[in-house]
């Protein structure tokens, strides 16, 4: 059942990317004209979860809290993408099981690099001790290991991952194929090789 | 712009009809083929909210996430129900005012009824001092000063209450009608004459 709802989850460490492709996959589905939620943790956080910090069990109640909504919202047909850090491989899966439509997209890119761009002075207030709770730096962070798509954000253009998430959720069937797909059959096949090892087709 | 999203927020004391009225309004919705989801504030509790208690802010928030979950639902064409005992008026105005395409409906039962009925001993044991939170007798519920329908679920069969709901939608736009409405034109022009003079239409 294609163009009906599922869920494109972005996971990574602050700075990783996930916000950037969220907001760009966004575009390319309306575009689509399909409807579109998009999720965002932090702005969450903010408007509906005050009340909760950064414990392992808050940051649990903040993420299990979005995948209440993105349930609500696919099985009414609306495609939920999220970005959140979502630290915890367990928790990520759980949510996994419970919304069946779901595809994970890991934005990979090494601490050396997101600490030498470190763009809001995160990474090097943490090192100084100034803030907790920064994943990867003084904050567990783990990292998936069966992602539908993992992003290399230092490497590849924003372009590149947009065209590689949306192809993913085309071949796993959750959006109807746009043709054609710009990808060579030796990179398509790569992509669907991928999904088969992981189980995902 | 009807048959897109909008909210209807049941409001009333426990056992005065909201649950029973909210899945029979969804029930009509959907075999008008929409998109509609039931937002029920207990079962929220339980299944998203099981950190809050019953303190005044405690219920703010419950119902303000409850809220927020409409907000989405209503942009993507989802109606969602509510049904929740929402006891404090300003809350409701406010949640009111933030979405706009928003219709309250006002289960209106006297409490002696209610205690009499109490099917799940809730009253009783709120006399007995041995349960708290319990809106009208040992918690505030600020009753609707101009909600979009109040019902006399004492008095009116469900079906007399249902066919009002959603009859007063139509006429506020938020649904298509479906000739005939099975009201005369003295009872159609009751229901306009009284939307006219709360204001809303």
């Amino acid at each position: 059942m294609a163009d009906s709802g599922f869920t494109i989850w972005f996971t990574g460490l602050s700075g990783s990317g996930k916000t950037t492709l969220a907001e760009r996959v966004r575009e390319v589905l309306l575009g689509r004209g399909l409807a579109v939620e998009w999720l965002d943790s932090s702005k969450i956080r903010r408007e509906m979860n005050r009340d909760l910090g950064f414990t392992r069990s808050d940051i649990e109640a903040n993420l299990r809290r979005i995948a209440y909504e993105c349930r609500l919202l696919n099985r009414n047909g609306v495609i939920a993408i999220v970005s959140a850090i979502s630290p915890y491989r367990d928790v990520r899966d759980r949510i996994r099981v419970d919304l069946v439509r779901f595809m994970e997209v890991y934005c990979r890119c090494p601490l050396e690099t997101l600490v030498l761009r470190d763009e809001h002075d995160l990474y090097a207030r943490a090192e100084r001790g100034e803030i907790q709770n920064v994943a990867g730096m003084n904050a567990p962070y783990e990292e998936p290991l069966k992602p539908e798509v993992a992003v290399e954000t230092d490497r590849e253009t924003p372009e590149a991952c947009v065209a590689r998430i949306v192809r993913t959720a085309e071949i796993l069937g959750y959006l109807t194929p746009v043709a054609p797909s710009g990808y060579t059959p030796e990179q398509e096949e790569t992509i669907k090789r991928r999904l088969r090892d992981l189980g995902y087709m």
